[in-house]
């Protein structure tokens, strides 16, 4: 959240969609990129418990030890992919600048940018169809989903309960995901992204700021 | 949506969730529910692609060739057992008697109903978990959820774009299903039903009701 590679217009995001990746954070090596690339061709392909190391290994031409010293685990090497798959955080931070004023239609049309380009699609494909064949990998997801990236952005809008936002907007987010990309539910798989933040951003702004208290006893 | 089994109060699900199963629908053997049965386990197991037939028969303590006798492939019988884990035609009809006022919470408590029971959860998750792995099995529980199940309930109300509403509302409840029972995201896992009425009602009623054509050029 505290650097900004470019002077960004909030705006920006919302014309052009997210910013593009100029390099690999943290520099990993050469190899290190072909072993997650690999492990998300297979977790796509085979679902997390069917991607074995040995198969993951062979696909990104290195040997299984390699992978180990690495990622330790399967676990390890997934969650790289994850990492991989979503944007870094200084793209989250131009969803943020600007506040808590339009912030909600800045994220829909953040979460769409992702999806609507094939370069960014398919790696979210990948993990998302990877992660709901296997509890664990679910599990790392939904945690990276809503703490890691929606959990940044509503601790910055000071309202009560930002765990339970994030995990509200995750839902809609997530489901407009599976209904829209991965399922293609008509009419909803083809309709205009301007559709679907006309009807998602009233739901994200109430998630982002409406209260929750049951009104009945 | 034509035979009601007992006059039911619409106020009636709300408070005791939806109505038990009293009997199965059409009337198959016992054998029959035995291969459901074995498949939903096999397919929550192993994922749609991972459960063959050959495991499916003796799972249920049959010859392979009575499955294809029954239900012709693996896709007869992942609909068979899709078409048993959600709820008979006549609790959707609780749901729809009472119109428009209060539906988008009628809607919302049998959904939660039908996932906090834990009897009706475990086969929504069974098919839930075998079509994300499964891109063909997903687009068939896809258009069941939207178009056979919230489809029948967004003709009943009288608005446009009845299967942009059902797509819209099935984005949202699967979402929920995701983050709250599948991959448990908390605090939303543990938080009340009252809790998660009182956010998604708002929700699902503009879904119903409300107009979506985009308001810039």
């Amino acid at each position: 959240m505290t650097s900004l590679p470019k002077a960004g217009e909030p705006g920006e995001v919302d014309a052009a969609g997210p910013p593009r990746r100029t390099g690999r954070r943290r520099g990993p090596s050469a190899t290190q990129h072909d072993i997650v690339a690999a492990a998300r061709k297979l977790f796509a392909e085979h679902g997390y418990r069917g991607a074995t190391m040995r198969a993951i290994a062979a696909e990104a031409n290195v040997d299984a030890a390699l992978i180990h010293h690495f990622f330790t685990s399967k676990e390890g090497v997934f969650a790289a992919a994850m990492e991989d798959a979503f944007p870094p955080p200084d793209a989250i931070a131009h969803v943020v600048v600007g506040g808590l004023d339009g912030l909600a239609e800045r994220l829909v049309r953040f979460f769409l940018g992702l999806w609507e380009r094939p370069d960014t699609r398919e790696p979210l494909l990948a993990v998302m169809r990877s992660a709901v064949s296997y509890d664990e990998a679910a599990r790392m997801l939904g945690e990276f989903v809503t703490g890691r990236i929606l959990g940044t952005i509503t601790a910055t809008i000071e309202q009560p309960d930002p765990e339970l936002r994030a995990a509200l907007i995750g839902s809609q987010l997530v489901g407009l995901a599976m209904i829209r990309y991965v399922i293609k539910v008509e009419p909803l798989a083809s309709a205009s992204t301007d559709t679907v933040v006309a009807a998602l951003v009233p739901t994200v702004d109430r998630y982002l700021t409406g209260s929750f208290h049951p009104t009945r006893s």
